[in-house]
Formats: C-alpha cells, structure tokens, sequence
C-alpha cells in the first residue's frame, strides 16, 4: 500500500488499470480519499465503470463524492441508469445537479467533456474585485488558469481577460475595459474531433463552451483536446482494419474477440467475391497453372498501394485537412501515382514473369493486369473512404476491407480476364 | 490581398500552404512583416523551405529577423549548410547567437522542438520583484504563461512558481519561500515521442528543458507536444503501410512517389516469396485446380487478422503502454484470439469448400490451412513490431508488408501442403 501513496495520481492510475479488478478496487478503497479521487479521474472510463460494478449505490457515492462532476457525469453515464440514479441520489444537490447538468450531453461533444470548473467575471468588476474573486477560489488545479471569461447579466460570454493582463492592470480598471471582445468559443454540440482539431490548430489552452442563448457552460482544456486527438487518431488506425472500439494489447481475449471476429467475417465474405471472380475462370487457370503463382502478386501489390492511398486520405480527413472540393485533385493525383508505380511494377513484374516462366505472353498479362490494378487500388483508395463519409459513417470503418476487396476482385479480373483473351488469340 | 489581413495566422498559413510556391511568396513579401511572421511560424517547415528556396541570404534574413529563434532553428536546420551561414550572419547578434544554440540540437529532442522565450526568476527575489520583472517583459503571447522557472546563481533550475500563486503572495515574500521544489523537467536530449507522452500523462501545459547541468535552457509547450503527437500517430499509420516520410492527400504526385514505390518494390520482393512457395506446388494445382479458388481466402484472412494484431501493438508500443514484460503476455493473448478466430472462421470456410465444391477433402484442408494461418498472423503481427524494435528501427517500419508476406507464404505453404498431404492419402 505504501508504494502507491508517494504516487502521481496519473501514475496510480496506471497501475490500478493493470490490476485485476477486485485488487484494484481493493487498493482504491484503503487510499485517502483526495488521491483516490485523482486516480480514478485518470482511469480509463470502461475501467471505472468495471470497477463500480457489484458496488452497492452508497460505495459509488462516496467515491462520486470526491470526483469533479464532469468525471461523475462520464462515468454515470456509463451506468446502468437504475445505479445511476441510485448513486446520484446520494450525493450532495450542487454535486448531484452539476453532474446531472453535464449528463444532458452527449459524451463527444463540447458539452460532454467540458468541466464546469471556471471562473467568470462580471464586465463591472475593478480589476482588483476580479483578483479578490480569484484569489477566494481556492480549488485543487487553479494554477492551471490562464484566462478568465467575462459574462454579462445574462452569463453570455462578453470577453476574455488573460490573467497577466489583470494581474498588471491598474486595480480599479473595469474589466469590460481589459477583456478582448473577440473570444473564440464552442458551441456545446461541437463535436469533439473538431474541438481537437481547432485547439491543435490555433494552439489554445483552454476554450470556453456556449450554449444556444451563447451564455458560458463550461471549459475545454488543451489537454483534453490532446486526449481526445490521441483517442480518434487510434480510433482511425484501428476501425481501419476492422477493429471495433479501442483494444489495447492487454485487453482480455474474452473482450478482443468481439472487436475483431465480426471484421473476419466480413472480410471473409468479400473474400469470397474474389474467390468467385477466380471460379470463373478456373479453366483457364487448369490450361495455364503458371497463373495462381503470379494471381497473388498482382492482388497483393493492388492491397498495398490501396492501402497507402487510404492512409493518406483518412489521415487528412481525421485531421480537417481535405476540403469537399480537394477530393477531385486527390483522386487525379492518385490516378496519376497508379498509373506511374503501376507501369514501374508492372514492368518488373512482367519482364520475370516472362524469363522465368519462359513465356512472353505470361509477362504482357501480368504487366497490364498490374497496371491496371494500381490504378483500380489508387481509386479505391479516395472513393471508399467518400463514400462512407457521404454515408455518413466514419471513414475509416473497416475501409482497409473494402480497399482489399477491390484490389482482389479488380486483380483476379484483370490478370485472369487477361489471360483468357492472350490464350484465345495464342493458345498456351 | 486584403482578404489575407484579417486573417489569424493560423489560418493565413493554411491559405499560404494551398498555394503555389511563387503565388505564396509574393502574398509574403506584400503582408506586413509580424503577420508574414506569424503566418511563417504555423506553416510546415518543408513549405517554409520552399519558400525559401532561391531567395538571397538578405530577403532569407530579413524573413528571419521577424521570427522566433526556435522557428528559425529549425529552418536554418534544413537549409543548404551555405546558405543557412549567409542568412544567420546577416542577424542581428543576439538573434544569430540564439538561433545557433538551438540548432545544436537534434530537430526531434527537447532541445529541437524548445522555445527559448522564457521568464526565469531568481530565488532570492521578492514577490513583487519578480512580478515586475514579469510586467517590463512584454512579448507576444505572454498571455500563455502559466508557471515561471526559478534558477539559481548557476542558472540551474530549482523550482517553479505557478503565475497565480505569485499574484496572490504577499509583496515581499521571496521567490524560494513560494515555490515548489519538485519540478518536473526535460533533459535537451529527450526524445520528442517521449515527450510527448509525459504530456498527455500529466496533462502539463509547459515543462522545462535543463542541460546536462540542470541548466535552464528553453521551454516545451503543450500546443509543442500536441502537434508532435499527431505528427507521430500520423508517422505510424503510414509507416505500417510502407510510406515513408509525413504524405498529405495533396502532396504532388512527383513527391509522393518518391515516399511509395520503394516500398511497393519491397513488397514486390515479398510477394516473390509467397509465389515461390505457390510455384512449388504448381503441380498439385494443376490437378486440383479447386485450390487456386480457395487461395486467396486463406491468405487474405490471415493478413486481415494480422493487421488487426499489428495494429493494436504499434499502437500500445507508441503510446508507452507496453512494458518490455508486456510482450510475452501479449504473445500468448493473440496465439488464443488466433487458434479462437481460426476455429471460428475455419470452420466456416470448411464448410463452404465442402459444400460449394463437393469436397471434403477440400474442406478439412482449408479449415486446417486456415487455422494454422491465423495463428501465424497473431503471432508475426506481435513479433515483427518487437523485432523491428529490437534491430533499434521503427517498429511501425512497413510492417503491415513483412506481416502480409508472413500471413501469405504461411497460408500458401499450409493450404497447398496439407492439400498435397491429402491427395496422397486420398487422390482426386
């Protein structure tokens, strides 16, 4: 027990996520409150809510009791809602309200991972009222204030005053007369891959969030926005492949297996589109067998090259980086890039197929199928992941399955397609 | 023209990067100097470079003068050696000087990525001391100071004040009597992903960067680390994939090729394995021609399944989620998702072979080759990041191309192998 008191609340963290459950809730249960709290606000929230599992609502609560409401209200509503009204009941009102306002969002909005731990100032207040407000408020993190956010009567957000400029102002200067009129604010529907992108992008360090009537609900801090960016880049990589829900190396088997299985699945059906496409001409491959040694090349070199056209295209999505109208300079790019590697590979490619397999006809084929693939790779590569955005669906949902099935079905088709035209004009 | 004006430099640089290089410079050369700055600051080194290209030391200097030393640094860092000496020498001395520490560094350690615009106080000021010291210190963007470093006589740090406990601390308390004496710091030589990490770990807004001396040298900010670990997460994702070096959708073709075909011609040289293997068994082919159907199946399973295992590990390793330890443990969790997913889908594809060609023989081989196959993807989808680590390379290095050449030589060799064990025993 002792070797997790002199611990970062972040470092505790990280070791409560790597014991099993009943440990972990053990140790969270012997440690002082305050740093329990800390940690439990680091945990990953599915870790939490296993963690609260089988606890009686009177446990939750006094847990909850310690923890900042916008933490309650994540893992609140990751409850059962009859535990979740159970333990809300127990807490104090402010506590047991604040959270409740909080769970009204949706998890990945603004509104979902704001905190509403901030302080406001009147436009009336003297510089110095605004520093005595300041320096009452004494809550763990404070130091963490760089700007302060005015409101009017109504709390609509007027303006924001950097605290360096109110600590130097002369003290019985207004603050209306201080604040920057042109503060940058959230709307607390926006979805959280845009907040991260805007703070990445003009380097915030916090940013306050509006509702409709545009009166201040809450901050956004840089270094949830960083969570968040990490979050969706891995989200990206791993939907990419066909991977549901974030998985970590160590997540249990028991819970991999219904993140990855169901992919297999779909990947297994379109594999067999690309069978089927080989079916076809399965005479021809009986007259010519030297074809199912070089069917793999062409299909897999199309998988690569789709998959790095993909890369390219989800990543400057994920990022905001692709206008509508870039789509169209995208794909002509990638044409081009198909058409090039495809002739550069193809030649390759055709020219050992040709003295290995000592047939002239064998390296045509499979030159032009390979040409002709990369640049079916190149396009399948922008088009997927527009269409599941046109979809309205992420991106990167299993688009690598998808990619790899064109790249299959195009390549069989080409190569075998190919082959029967080359063996009815020169018989093999 | 005007439209560029109101712009936030931020956005002024997005504008910037979409244009042709000799359109950008000339918007450069017309805007008023700190907004041409500001924009220079936010735009990718590379377009900075381009820029700069053929320009004369005296137009590159006088772009220079108006930019922070650590955005110099790292331009005058991918100049020609020549010019970058011809432009530094035409500085003003401080600003030469400062952009040549900096440019001691490597571009990727806390020394490379630093700003060296920092306030440090000593520890035998007084409250109020420092507090002017803050105030005649006016800089732009001041307003993103949240900490002040303290050093002693040395210039090695001792501790760190947060600006709001200065404020409020009475005039004439000393510097040493305020702050705290643990103090988290980079050493100049720490690498930028680590960095990056401790970041988004302790959700730090600034950390300092000490020499081999504990001497104070510059800053990291979180807006630094936030960019690096996007920049780092977009690395991985296309390093896996066999893209070397940053590529956006709309990076021109004639670069962009330069960062694809290698790795397409490396993939080439892997396939040529997995069709050897095929070429080996053409004779077993040509009398169940049946086989070339099922082929492409058992491989493209198995290389979906590693990927999804790969892309886990690359993941967790960037993240610093796995402890060497980890691996071992990683290892056995993926050959139990592999020998569970392979039953799993083998099963499936059994039957369908059986039935779709009335086979059994058939079957049995591709459930077997299948359930071999996708613990070979479990296991090479762990042991080739860990390898590639060990060899002291990027672990994300083209790996899904080394583990698709795994998953397509295993599954060749065990489907065309157990289906030539099978026609000895029972010929077809």
């Amino acid at each position: 027990m002792e070797a997790y008191l002199g611990l970062h609340p972040a470092d505790l963290a990280d070791r409560l996520q790597r014991l099993p459950t009943a440990e972990a809730r053990a140790v969270l249960g012997q440690l002082p409150r305050p740093l329990a709290a800390g940690a439990l606000a680091e945990l990953e929230k599915e870790k939490i809510v296993e963690l609260l599992q089988d606890q009686s609502p009177e446990q939750i609560a006094e847990l909850f009791r310690e923890l900042p409401s916008e933490v309650i209200a994540d893992v609140a509503g990751a409850l059962k809602p009859k535990a979740r009204l159970a333990a809300l009941n127990l807490l104090p009102a402010a506590q047991a309200e604040a959270a409740a306002r909080l769970l009204q969002y949706r998890p990945d909005s603004a509104g979902g991972i704001m905190s509403d731990r901030f302080i406001s100032l009147g436009e009336n207040q003297s510089a110095e009222e605004a520093l005595q407000l300041l320096r009452a408020r004494v809550e763990p993190k404070t130091d963490e204030i760089s700007y302060l956010y005015v409101v009017d009567e109504q709390r609509r957000l007027t303006g924001v005053v950097p605290l360096r400029d109110l600590v130097f102002a002369k003290p019985d200067r207004l603050v209306k007369n201080l604040m920057l009129r042109r503060v940058k604010s959230l709307p607390a529907e926006a979805d959280q891959e845009a907040i991260a992108r805007e703070f990445e992008h003009y380097h915030f360090l916090a940013l306050p969030v509006v509702d409709a009537q545009n009166r201040l609900v809450g901050i956004v801090k840089a270094s949830d926005a960083m969570e968040i960016a990490r979050a969706e880049a891995t989200e990206d990589m791993q939907l990419m492949v066909g991977l549901s829900g974030e998985e970590r190396a160590l997540t249990p088997w028991r819970k991999s297996i219904g993140k990855r299985l169901p992919w297999l699945y779909v990947n297994l059906a379109t594999a067999f589109l690309a069978a089927a496409v080989v079916a076809v001409f399965e005479s021809t491959i009986a007259r010519w067998t030297a074809l199912a040694i070089f069917l793999p090349i062409i299909a897999g070199q199309g998988g690569n090259a789709g998959m790095q056209t993909l890369t390219v295209i989800i990543r400057d999505m994920a990022l905001g980086e692709l206008t509508p109208g870039d789509g169209r300079k995208a794909l002509l790019k990638e044409a081009i890039l198909g058409l090039i590697n495809g002739l550069a590979i193809g030649l390759v490619v055709g020219v050992i197929g040709w003295l290995w397999q000592g047939s002239l006809a064998l390296g045509l084929v499979a030159c032009g199928a390979m040409l002709l693939n990369q640049v079916a790779a190149a396009l399948a590569g922008v088009l997927i992941p527009y269409g599941l955005k046109l979809a309205r669906v992420d991106p990167a949902l299993a688009s690598s399955i998808f990619v790899t099935t064109v790249t299959d079905v195009a390549g069989f088709f080409f190569f075998l397609g190919l082959a029967a035209l080359a063996m009815r004009w020169a018989p093999v």
